[in-house]
């Protein structure tokens, strides 16, 4: 199992460099700027969690991380057009979902083993990881980030990150079976999303005036 | 005044959270991202503070802190109404003003008792404590940051944690009362500028151009 | 050399903060948000670049940085009009470019000395501390960032990063003179870029949408 979510990792890595890429492409981006924003809303999550945690940052300790990075950022940089084709976008949006899924569910289970702040940090540490690094993609890049949107990216992962954190409290014989189930309900929730356009539901927003 | 100082902090936390939502209400923001700024405008401040000091983070130590942040953002969500009425919402910006009054001179006090940088650097931590999780939620919802603006709030703050820091040099023995003196300044001072709309004066202000 | 390369750090310190108040200035700021901004650029950088190693931040170590930064920017909020002058400005860029480029390669060395994920983090953070102050300051004044223009500002700090790590790497016995040598191959580039009003060339750049 550590070796399989070591893996998905790198596959979540690698997604979430390239959907910064193909995002910010339309604006008209410079390759050493799109190598920095793919590097920053790659590791950018783990980073701000790693610090907060006051341990040092993952990317330093195993280079391979960085790599991917900068390439999977080189490679949808000059090969765009390839990674604008539908079905290869869906397939880095899922990707990139169940990235966000698997880091998430990493973040509770390093906090909880650190007995940081149980129960309630370990699940905001785990939103943060998975939102972290699109947050300061989109601040640095002046687009409009996901908390002012009505997309459903961060609740899956606070369902999850709460059943995982349930799950701990309760019942933590079961703890790796209750890490891949809780994976698996965050991405098939963003999946779902994804595949039917879900959306917050308009009761649970406030009335935008002037709107 | 340790216990009452612990009070104090929470009713500051909730006046951060009441009104981060309150202002990002009329965007049209949903449940979730209400939380989620509620909580980074009410811990954000001192999360920096706690990272550059490089100690642990305050709300891990107390989970409390986050259980009121989230309490007062789903409370203002959801009774919002009530929020948005002129007595309510003008008690909130006092509180608020309180909230950062207490926590500036908390802070001083943390980064003095450190010998971190004095005599500087407190009073730097005092003010990025008090406006930091304000800048944190104006970025990430993308409103224009209070440095933008006219505003009286930082300038009390920097009143204060100067003479605090006086304070602490050259009477050190009066240093609880002292603590008091300059929340109470602080709070005055801003409190005067809600109450009658202070801004930064014209001379003090570059000018604009094209305006 | 160290300590003529820490009397080159309060230069670069000033340029920093002195081009922080010139930007900033067209958009009417007062003194107060000028010297914040000010000091968040001279130290913002190196700031970041400290929390991630896990190492005390360089300026509560020595408040000379700090006094630096706002002393420059009271001199350049009351004197803007010496600073836009022509001659000035022009010369305060090459100053910020020199800052810039000591700033990375003394980076670059300390995570090197420290072993810190070599031999592609020092880069990074050589880059980090380089334009991170300024990224800063822009995203909280609401400007875009470097990363979304097309200036040549960063792209010289990664050459010579990167020439210094293989320097690092392959010949160590000449640290010294290699470090000089890669902070005036920035310079000379970002010079070069000042001088002739260089900017990405248009093959490196995505196509923008709609523009």
């Amino acid at each position: 199992m550590q070796s399989f979510s070591y893996w998905i990792g790198f596959a979540g890595i690698t997604a979430f460099a390239v959907t910064a890429v193909l995002v910010l492409a339309p604006k008209g981006i410079d390759l050493f700027s799109a190598i920095v924003l793919g590097i920053i809303t790659a590791v950018g999550g783990g980073t701000i969690r790693d610090m907060i945690l006051d341990v040092p940052v993952f990317w330093a300790a195993d280079l391979n991380y960085l790599w991917v990075a900068i390439g999977a950022s080189l490679v949808t940089f000059f090969a765009e057009s390839l990674f604008t084709r539908r079905e290869i976008y869906q397939l880095m949006l899922y990707i990139d979902g169940l990235g966000a899924a698997l880091f998430a569910i990493q973040t509770v289970d390093k906090a909880w083993a650190m007995d940081f702040g149980r129960p309630l940090a370990p699940i905001i540490l785990g939103i943060v990881t998975a939102i972290g690094g699109g947050l300061l993609r989109d601040v640095l890049s002046g687009r409009q980030t996901l908390l002012m949107t009505r997309e459903l990216y961060a609740t899956p992962v606070l369902i999850g990150c709460t059943l995982y954190v349930a799950l701990l409290t309760w019942v933590p014989e079961h703890q790796a079976a209750g890490a891949l189930c809780c994976v698996a309900i965050i991405f098939a929730l963003r999946a779902a999303a994804i595949r039917w356009d879900l959306t917050v539901p308009q009761w649970l927003i406030t009335k935008a005036k002037a709107d």
